[in-house]
């Protein structure tokens, strides 16, 4: 029997899955992937083998599954149709960690339940990704599991990075910049010096680009900055979310527009961003299409990028001068334009696009001397694959 | 009668105010320069000459004055005591023009009722400012009143750096980047060719460091883009207002911490910041001297230089490149240990301290062939009788 990995994206209405083979020494091998969508209504599964063929497309009758439902059904699909797989661990995607998860972790009662009080610090977030953890622990008790955090990549950023310039109390309350998309940082920082060793010592910005979307300023690898603080909300604007705003707003919107906090927050995390500015489409590729003829459009992009190149130059700043930067993410790994234009604004910083790189997706999309832009896809899920087969290899090395 | 300008800097409990003689061709010449503090207790008066002899110091008698009858002293002493000086007009700092006025404005019935409409967007401050004009339309009905915003300047940056990622109804609603501490950006920039002419049209970031604080990015003696935004909450740390914070943690402190947005925003504009960080003072002058010993004055201190540096960065990227810094305010003026460390950090973008210069106050605080530093004393008083003087004389050159 091949021992497999499960690994476990749960999000409000959907659940993102992979099957990675364990293996030894080398990365554990992808062998399915499959999305679970819209599960309070149709639930549709779908399912894809490592070489990309559809293997499972099905529709879970009504009643709508839920959450345990479709577990449920991922976990008997694996029984029944990949005979020969034992599964020997499930790592879950977990968007809080706080201040003491720098590591994966393998989630017993104790850990469990200190996860439940992060909830929270990501009250949209944190609910999903524990929930399957408990459903697991009915259905399958004897399978370990493990966490892999989005914030533990940034928990070794220095002490004034990570601060807000609050009174102590609210500090020690839990108010600080925690950082996200850490699990994507984190393996941009390993496939680094397959793309040039010299990336490995240098700094450089990561651009994680998609509906959500930050930077991180790396060194030696090394997370030292990042745009996202304490919510999923500050720093670059995304598809419907602001980023930086005024706390001042916040008040005012409560104040004098008498929106009520549930409302307001909504608004920002769901009716902002490109959606917002535009009143369009929360989508780049949409927003690229209508840009020429649509003049709110077109502000909506350039906002964007403007708002990536303030960003970028406070994380220039806070590497003290910068080597390279790396886009990643759904935006930053498919849309040339984008790349081209945020290059375009961070020229000051010595970066000289290369127009058929950038448009034949790279890796590379700059020339000259100066600082280098790279293109690296991001793989989220085999950073939990190795996160989750790390934690399995100490568990089984600990004396009984 | 000389013809004389008063300027009026009203905040909710101290009158701080100017006289300037109006001239003609040079700037205004100042004659006195008082302030009335604690206008709801003891109500001290203290004034002094163009030389800095002190002219008056004075308490009121209780009941305690409030800027009613604060006012009406201040322009009974005038008559009382400055012979042969006639009062031509009145000058107000008003720190809230909206989008309309980009420029000093004389105050009729309607500019009056405009910006009683903006008191929702700064009710901190606009009805502070407001009052005086309504008391001396009372008491001195023929004597012409002029505002000066300090909004103003950055009226003509470009649309993108005045934008939230927001939805367009939030904008429509006022919900914009209006920025702060306009009247020392433009008495800074007005002074620039003094210093180098070749500063004139350079790429410049104007740090006014005081209990409030700001970067101001500059070309072509312009503003392009400034840290603060909708409120005079963002942007840098302050003395006790926190700058740049995650809209998150507004929900956080209103879900979890059940603190109502009264409280909260209070919080942030006053518990915040130096005080906040350091549990000790709000003065930095107090944080260095506490700093070798208390590593929590030290930590606010370091947080408030490397907060600078990182938005430095990001009006460095505004402005695509970076020829001098201008350090003005009571901390940019007068603290040289806060420059060095600000121009340590930046040293990524060329500064090269002139540590001797920069102990003795400059004016330039650098040396080598990298970008400048310099250190300029900010007048905004002078700035606002410039502007008084300015719409004074559009007045009298209209055909009656």
């Amino acid at each position: 029997m091949t021992p497999v990995l499960l690994v476990l994206n749960a999000g409000s209405s959907s659940l993102k899955f992979q099957v990675f083979e364990m293996g030894e020494g080398e990365d554990p091998a992808r062998l399915f992937r499959g999305l679970f969508e819209d599960l309070d209504g149709s639930a549709r599964l779908l399912i894809r083998d490592g070489a990309g063929a559809v293997v499972a497309d099905e529709t879970l009758e009504a009643p709508a599954a839920g959450q345990e439902a479709a577990i449920v059904h991922v976990a008997a699909w694996l029984r029944a149709n990949s005979g020969g797989l034992r599964l020997a661990a499930v790592g879950h995607r977990i968007v809080h960690g706080g201040l003491a998860y720098e590591a994966p972790a393998r989630i017993d009662a104790a850990v469990l339940e200190d996860l439940e009080r992060l909830v929270p610090l990501a009250p949209l977030h944190q609910p999903h990704n524990l929930a399957p953890i408990r459903i697991l622990q009915r259905h399958l008790p004897d399978v370990p599991q493990i966490a892999c955090f989005d914030t533990a990549f940034h928990r070794l950023q220095p002490e004034i990075a990570q601060r807000f310039a609050l009174p102590q109390a609210l500090t020690e309350a839990g108010v600080r910049r925690y950082g996200f998309h850490g699990l994507s940082y984190a393996y941009i920082a390993s496939v680094l010096p397959q793309y040039d060793p010299a990336l490995a010592g240098a700094r450089i910005v990561v651009a994680h680009l998609g509906n959500g979307a930050s930077l991180c300023a790396l060194r030696g690898r090394r997370s030292i900055a990042t745009t996202m603080g304490f919510s999923t909300l500050d720093g670059l604007m995304m598809g419907t979310r602001c980023g930086s705003l005024d706390a001042g707003v916040v008040f005012y919107m409560l104040r004098e527009l008498k929106l009520d906090p549930v409302e307001a927050e909504r608004m920002l995390y769901t009716q902002s961003g490109l959606l917002g500015v535009s009143g369009l489409s929360h989508d780049m590729r949409t927003l690229r299409r209508l840009a020429a003829s649509d003049p709110d459009a077109r502000l909506a992009i350039d906002l964007f990028v403007y708002r990536i190149g303030r960003e970028l130059g406070s994380l220039v700043a806070a590497l003290g001068g910068i080597d390279a930067v790396v886009f990643t993410g759904g935006i930053g790994e498919n849309d040339a334009a984008t790349r081209a234009e945020i290059l375009h604004r961070a020229s000051w910083a010595g970066f000289a696009l290369d127009e058929a790189a950038n448009l034949s997706g790279g890796p590379r999309v700059t020339r000259g001397s100066g600082p280098a832009a790279w293109v690296i896809p991001t793989d989220e899920e085999l950073m939990i694959a190795r996160g989750t087969r790390e934690v399995l290899g100490q568990i089984q090395r600990e004396p009984a």
